[in-house]
């Protein structure tokens, strides 16, 4: 049976002596979040997580939702689960206090999302999707859907839900034929199916609150014509009461690889009432609000099935007695040796270990630049923020969901033969993981978003502003010894992202083939660079602290230990990722596409 | 609906051109292969694998063995395939014709194995497994074992298995803890129970020949005490036919993350009258001959499903219209274009396309020289087979089955979100493909069985023949202009693995952990230098026929291209795996166990 710890020690380094949020109090949300009131909450995050939501984690994976005449039902011990996620009011973590959210800031709810994630994935999706919907109306929505829609969201009384996808177009949304008929009284008739609809049906709240993309009679094609409604499951009366369905149905769900405590649903909609978020035809842009925090959420997930995978290994690693050490028996008094000894299981291990935490320090770091940006106290350091975001939403989407994937399947391997065991629970992780790559903007369509959205976007600024914080850190710590491997192989890494970034605007403008071939190199080039640069922080800091002999030293040993590591192991891929993008596009779009 | 089309043409170009197996008409078994017969069977196992296997593959997903009283069913449709292949033959292609076999080549079974693996993996390994007990006994039983048991694992009439793993040791065998007693007639009982036994029970086959390790009582700890036995379920009478339960009982089969529709059982034996293979105490030899085929076996599960998801995404990639291509519309006429049409999916299918072919030819390559080891006329090219078989073993169980699995998980990422729906078939791919990086030696061990003991075999004798033919090679064909890119490749890949193989000659031998540190990444730069020398030999055959202007011309185009896109895309990987092994083991040895 599979266990959880959740890394609050971790995430309290990073906050406090990483990141130092002390430096944000300027900030609303941030003004609250002492860190003895940090430190409570995620210690109480912790509990939530490791006690009531994991040990629902493999019966959730066993027994599935199930469906019946329309209706879903969750598997055993979720309702009750929901309803103390409700009670304890972690829905309101980060929410609007004019609505009545606690409104800290959105990089505790980050850190929370990473232990309920770890904890049960496909419990935590139902909540997940809900701050989607929570977020989508309250930046675009008119005061009466924010009224009659953000409390119950907030409280998760009632769910949130995206509806996009349509069975014959995923990626491409203008293809939608989900219409949206005007109707008199401002509203509109909306008719259409969409699928793979996450939470769209289940029995853990009152009501469900779709939000649509459709597309508004007349409009023009494409995603241009493309608007998004509020539709819920069923109307609600003007004191807030449920009423009766809104011509709204699931027509099925899917059977998939893993996720199965989650509802995948075809959603009908036959004529039911939608409000409009935001203006007409302006859909994407509200959608966006809503995918931008779910890629992020996603990203998180990835870090998350890498931790849980990871310290189920690590504590099997340690039980597991087979062979004998390289260098004579560790334990001589037994028949064999903890498989712990050998070199290539420590390899595994650190592989995983030492991208968990960088790409910890990196979800948090990015966090913290999103609540800059709906909060920072002046306009160059919001838009500086909303640079970072949109250059490193696809990198953490992209990079921390291929990894963290690649991660289970690795942390499964240490278990040998009983990896491939259910009752084990390691290819559940494997399973389970193996989505983030897919929903919200499968990779490839992160990278395409990275190289040939995000980067070029105000003349590449986002990007210089990266290097210019990078260059600066790495002028600031040059002189130090202990931190020499940190800093060259960031160097290394760094002057490998420039060498690909202008290899893309040589070649990339003449023939976007070439950018697109190189994309996912790309997408992986920079978020080694960015996990370097997160390890080059991190050993700063642990180091400050060591020289002062303050904190836990062996800790702080131990995380140096760790990013070296990463350094020696993990980024030299840059180099490799070079050399694929400078190979271009000729070679593969020579072949006929009858030839593959 | 998964499809799927035997490569044979591919096969016959490999077989004729490239390795040119009519060289080797001297040995036996490659006298009857004329290019017409091997065609014909080609033919012939292509139509059972597409025909016949394949369309079982999803129902046996869904379905999978069942358990019950001690019997195993498997899926619907499994009994009357495995008797057509009874009533084709198949089970004698490649055995000694003494026995009743045809006698043909091993690399056409490796070809035939293929094609099975791809379009049923979990029914293929009845018969696969069948084929290894046949091995173990015709080559290390005595005379009235192989009368007893040969004819009828020939024909597959009975089927065979492995009985190795124990639930406290798999790849630590010796601390194995099943006993055997010697009886006066000659024979053993047998105690104890195995887990993880692959087709440890079935209702295929009248009767299930269990290959069973054991150690004698009073025997030597370790390994060096094992014996192997032949203990069938049902006891064979002295005219042939089966009767009475030998005591041998399974005790329940795995639930478990994919090919369901082999049993993986555990399995009692109760005082089970066994009989020894080969000597006493030298039962690790006998396994190794059935282990060393299986090792192929499984490596040619990795390349046969990474073949079958290439197939099926091929497909889907042609036909799936999501956006434009970033050059303009190729498809003007219609919404938008197939999706084969960006560089970033070209990418993803010939990073598996570019795999497939050299590692088929890999497979082939080393299945003749397995038929080498056995009948070659001279010693010294048996040994030269024997050092290159201990070689690349390792290689094609390791390298093949990891990105063999890797492949299966891209083809599912050009589906999207289909490719985690169950019906699509995409995901069973993954998930069957995954045990194949986990048996027969978990792929660390095959990484630290090449290091630890075939690299330094003989003073590196094999090696050194494998650079040497390599360097003929590149000598041989260096003037020539297109095939420039496939010769700088392979002499910087050669390069690498030369620096990689001198640093652990230095470092390797005062710190063994040095060694198991670097395993894992030698392990795949080794594949990639074989894979990119099968590239270059297969570039060298298709030039060669272009210049004659012979064959299908753009089949031969279409086969250089596509070892550049190897050459230019995978092979830079090379130099990454050299710095991870030259970074060695320190810093992962410095962190103490319970800092993980």
């Amino acid at each position: 049976m599979p266990t959880y710890k959740a890394p609050t020690k971790d995430v309290e380094f990073l906050l406090n002596d990483v990141l130092k949020i002390e430096r944000y109090g300027n900030i609303g949300s941030f003004s609250e979040a002492t860190p003895d009131l940090v430190s409570a909450i995620l210690e109480e995050a912790a509990k939530f997580s490791e006690e009531v939501m994991q040990p629902l984690n493999q019966v959730g994976d066993h027994e599935g939702c199930k469906f019946a005449d329309g209706a879903v039902t969750t598997p055993q011990g979720f309702i009750a689960a929901y309803n103390q996620y409700v009670e304890n009011g972690w829905g309101g973590l980060c929410a609007d206090p004019e609505f009545g959210g606690q409104g800290l800031p959105q990089v505790i709810g980050a850190a929370f999302n990473e232990f309920a994630s770890s904890a049960n994935m496909a419990f935590a999706m139902y909540p997940g999707l809900t701050h989607g919907a929570y977020s989508a109306i309250i930046k675009h929505g008119g005061e009466e859907l924010k009224a009659a829609y953000i409390p119950k969201l907030i409280t998760g009384e009632w769910s949130g839900t995206m509806n996009l996808t349509e069975s014959h177009c995923g990626t491409d949304l203008g293809l939608m034929r989900t219409k949206a008929v005007p109707q008199d009284d401002g509203s509109y008739k909306i008719t259409g199916t969409k699928i793979f609809i996450s939470a769209g049906e289940h029995d853990l709240t009152e009501n469900i609150v779709h939000l649509v993309l459709a597309r508004i009679e007349g409009a023009e094609d494409g995603i241009k014509g493309i608007s998004l409604f509020v539709v819920p499951r069923n109307l609600v009366g003007e004191d807030g009461t449920v009423g009766e369905n809104n011509n709204v149905s699931c027509g099925s769900i899917e059977e998939k690889m893993g996720i199965h405590g989650n509802s995948t649903c075809v959603m009908n909609f036959d004529g039911a009432t939608g409000w409009l978020i935001g203006d007409e035809h302006k859909g994407m842009r509200a959608m966006f609000t809503m995918m931008n925090e779910a890629r992020l959420g996603v990203g998180i997930q990835g870090l998350a099935a890498s931790e849980v995978a990871y310290q189920n290994a690590v504590a099997y690693a340690n039980e597991r007695l087979q062979g004998r050490s390289l260098t004579g028996a560790k334990n001589p008094d037994k028949a064999a040796d903890p498989i712990i000894v050998h070199p290539d299981i420590r390899r595994t291990l650190l592989d995983i270990k030492s991208f968990n935490e960088a790409a910890r320090a990196l979800v948090l770091w990015s966090a913290i630049k999103a609540d800059v940006v709906d909060q920072g106290a002046d306009e160059d350091e919001r838009s500086a923020a909303d640079d970072h975001m949109g250059l490193i939403t696809p990198v953490i989407k992209g990079v921390l969901t291929d990894l963290g994937f690649k991660n289970t399947v690795a942390a499964q391997q240490v278990f040998g033969g009983h990896g491939y065991i259910r009752e084990w629970g390691m290819e559940q992780f494997v399973r389970d993981a193996r989505i983030a790559q897919i929903y919200e903007g499968a990779n490839g369509v992160q990278a395409l978003d990275l190289v040939g959205r995000k980067l070029p976007r105000h003349g590449g600024r986002a990007l210089m502003s990266f290097f210019k914080e990078v260059d600066e850190h790495l002028a600031a710590n040059q002189e130090d010894d202990t931190l020499k491997v940190f800093h060259d192989g960031l160097k290394k890494g760094r002057a490998d992202l420039e060498k690909a970034t202008m290899w893309f605007m040589q070649h990339g403008m003449a023939n976007p083939d070439n950018a697109g071939a190189g994309s996912t190199d790309y997408m992986h080039l920079f978020g080694l660079v960015a996990l370097g640069y997160m390890w080059s922080l991190m050993a700063s800091s642990a180091k400050a602290k060591l020289d002062l002999k303050e904190g836990d030293l062996s800790y702080l040993e131990n995380k140096i230990t760790t990013g070296r590591y990463f350094m020696e192991r993990l980024m030299p891929e840059t180099g490799a990722h070079l050399a694929r993008i400078e190979s271009g596009s000729e070679t593969m779009m020579s072949l006929a596409a009858e030839a593959f």
